[in-house]
């Protein structure tokens, strides 16, 4: 018996080890970006049918498996997200340090609201440079404005 | 006597209130981007002694405050970057959620490291769209790999 | 000088209180819905021009505290939302039995998203009831989803 | 052996999952609204005799399993409340945005007491709209007022 | 200007040190139980009109102050509740040790619900006793039962 | 093997569970109070042997189990007995909300020390009412008083 | 006004410093030991009449500070028991790496029970030792039982 | 397979309670205070080879449980010293309530410094008493002062 | 199935007790120092291929078990860092005593920027003392300063 | 009034910045190293008379802050030390990724016990590199080690 979407992840963790898949080439069987795969293949987010099968098939999982994989997960509860991992953290230190600025010119830019988290997507690239290669990561979310009511 | 740099920070964000101020307008008088400038406003970098002088121009401050601007700061620590606040909020929630998606990409593309936060710069800009416009951030940071000893 | 919004808010609850004002008296002179403007008064929305200087001559605020009013606000990190507060308490309770009822029925309902607490309204109403009054409360937000990209 | 509540919701839902039941489907067949019915499948509420036999024979709950659904739980503790998921934590934000807003106006127009979370019931309905749909979620509580002893 | 309830119950708090009052000896005053005057004195509580002023005139309290004693107070939050103090740990200690009993013997007189703490009384009262006096406290609240609904 | 005291009362409940037993009727065998045997079977007293036995009887337990009952449990620190369980939060929130006065009233009748919590007793009752039926607790603790040395 | 018992901690302490006092000589004057002495002075404990004015004189307090020595402290929640500070953290930690050993051996000694940190005291000393010189001190308390009711 | 030291914690607790020993039996077969034993067999102390080979005779542990027994352990962090056990959290009162005094009086005697935890023993004993037997600790710890560098 | 990197560091922990093993000669079997080569052991650190198939040997690892050793581990997040070990505390300690004065001294000599924990290493040798043999740790990390942008 | 050492600090770094001193300098001054010097004066350390003297001339204080450099202080609780600013976080994090590693080899060399962070010394010196400078640092502390008793 499967009991969460957790045991899920683990599987399919576990497969892409011992199998030495890379995610980018899972997401080109799938025909969408590396980055909404991985993130739905680290229990994040919700496959269709069709999308499940195919993870199902390459990670070799079960029935129950990829019916788990069709069901909106309980999100970033895992493990895996903990701060205290060197690479994870210094995205919490950019919150940290930058999200006053963050905030600040988005609402001079925007007025009062948030910049969406759900209708919203991500690009991660490697950038060549004589100094050492950069990571450049573009986000891009809808603005949602607050208005009275 | 100002006790320490938070204190600057108070006395900025009070004169851009009452003065009407924008941050874009600000930087432009340093020839910076806003991004930096608007950090280093609230307390998150350290000015040179030239561009201090403008600062403390601007928004009307005394030389012991002056002199605050080019000690490198105690950083993040702010009460203005709470996670409570639905905008900063969003962002805690992006690290959460796409952390380990983003750690297994650049892992894939780089080996283990981390991208680093200090040789690191960001740029904040609204794109037009016809459901909604969209904030476009895009984050640059070196690559700094694990090497063994 | 005015440090920063929570300065204003204290302003207003002690003028309140000293007048014996009502937040729907409040509201109807701003045309506006009793749950907004209380929650802008306590410091989580902003006002634009015209509303601040009508709060301003309510609670006989000065200039630079009309001018905090319009600036988008750090939010929800006031002392007044303690969850030790037995009412508000209530409602973190609400949350924590019901929370996950709450997704499962949105998600079975929606598919995999969120409902916005941003695009959100909220009404608060008294019911007569033969064995004791009810408070109604209908909470209303835009279903956000997520999709592949 | 069952050792507590929480094993027999995990049965449920890895039933649910495998059958691709509906809570609103379950909730038809006991006769009950499918907040109360997903809220008591969820471990938050006890079911009496007749309605835990029901539930067993819907999931194919074991003897043990039923009559633990008929003990009052330890409710809230569950993991699936964590407030890292999204959609969860926009209920929390609620709350910490609005809370001191509802209980301003509770108390302007019943004086000082809670809204009960116990005397309580919610009703959640998809709202059609031409810019998004929207979630509706009607929640009722009765007053209980503080009274001198 | 008074900012809130806290500052009240400093004041109070304060006079009584100076004044040498006792509790039992203001409550008389007010013609009510000596365990809610303490608790309303304490912020916990609001005070009707007249005995506000009757406090009011007790501890020489100024008309705002006087003013603050009859809204609704944000409860619970004060420093006065630390767990650390030796006495108040006790009673911490008496829900973490005897909290699961209480729920198991509620349950099985009354079944599924809660003991209120809003619809409450409590007294408190000296035993003389041979080995050493005791303390004897009374609590008593309605029990509210969840239904189906 | 068993390997500590929680395991003695994840069986004990699991019994209880599958047996329908009731805690008076437990208690009533021993010829205590329901709500000591209560607070022992939950792990938090420790049985002599002839009661151990008699326990272990009623629950059909093993002789290694029957051991871990004479042993003095580390206390409290069970998940039974977590905060957000509805009930036992209210008990929480009445120190919280009460405790000062408690606090205060214990100080003006016996002066400085505490109420103990292990040379102490409580009685759990029914109280029929009108307007609904009432729980009433009756606690008793002997003052402990700090002494100069 | 003095608003608290901490205030008039802090005021003892000044006057401690500017006068260069040791509180060997405060407890002499006093007769009493110098550990409890030193625990009342820093908040922890109450003075009575005649040893409030003994303090009141040595620290010269005015008469609202010697009446607040006079009333039972909220103990234990002062920022000067830091557990980072390390001379206190080598407590702590005694605490956490023998704990379990200290409750093993009373309970094998005296039964189930704790030792009262009430009916407590404490007595701390030199002892030269040619290794370097040791702190040796010595906790006394009286055990209390836990006993059926 | 043991994974580590905890593990043989339990092993040796269950084995103490099945057969019945007593910490200051096993104490006295290796010559040793029995608080320092009862400390290393929970885990908290390294034993030598042949001290190891005793403990592993009286509580018929295996070959790979004395290995594991004859490395330095991680210390503090096993769940027996959970401050909710009310014996235990009695001692962490002692460090909140007296630990500044403590700090006070070993300056007042040494200088700046701490009370070492490593080069440290401790001796408990029952005191008889006509009001109820005490519970005596002495704790001896060498005092190492800061020194300029 | 191996779940993750932290099985894997579980297995080697248990056979380096079981084999009696040290660190530095599995480091001289990798011609690499003990510093590092402990770190990858216990999951800090990625292994190369040929450098895990000689871990594999040494610790008789499974195939699945060489293949994690390659994968970027999630990092610091071991049970194994737990700050309650008397060890690993005082290094935190030293940060809490030392942070502001390693801060201060470092923007004074590079201006304002980080020292690297990445590109880093670590020595760790004895010094023979008459007064006691001592510790000796150098910590070596490359300066990375703030650029505006 | 003065009332803690923390207020001390608080002149010590404003007189800093005003007059634009450097930590080396004040150092010389003393004759001491500029680690503990700079220690000293952010409130971990005690000075003896000459040497506080000394600092009262350098930073101009008061006979009382002058008086406040001699009593030791309640160290590492400052709000400096706060493991947001991402220097500071830098050392958390190599004790947290490294910490397994330091407390293994420790106790490879020494067997059990710890390194201590009193008798302790540090140096902190920049190491010119052809790819950027690095910051070295040594830390010196005595083994002391666990020994039964």
């Amino acid at each position: 018996m499967i009991k969460n979407r957790d045991q899920v992840t683990e599987q399919i963790l576990a497969a892409k080890v011992s199998k030495g898949l890379k995610w980018r080439d899972v997401a080109a069987k799938l025909g969408l970006s590396k980055e909404w795969v991985t993130a739905a293949c680290l229990g994040q987010m919700t496959f269709d049918k069709s999308q499940a099968e195919i993870i199902g098939e390459i990670f070799e999982l079960s029935d129950q498996a990829i019916a788990w994989l069709q069901i909106a997960p309980y999100k970033g509860a895992s493990s895996l997200a903990a701060p205290s991992d060197p690479l994870i953290y210094r995205w919490y230190e950019v919150v940290s340090v930058y999200g006053p600025t963050i905030k600040e010119l988005i609402h001079e830019e925007f007025g009062d609201g948030i910049m969406s988290a759900i209708d919203f997507n991500m690009d991660i690239q490697r950038e060549a440079h004589p100094h050492g290669d950069r990571v450049n990561v573009v986000l891009s979310g809808k603005f949602l404005g607050y208005k009275p009511f």
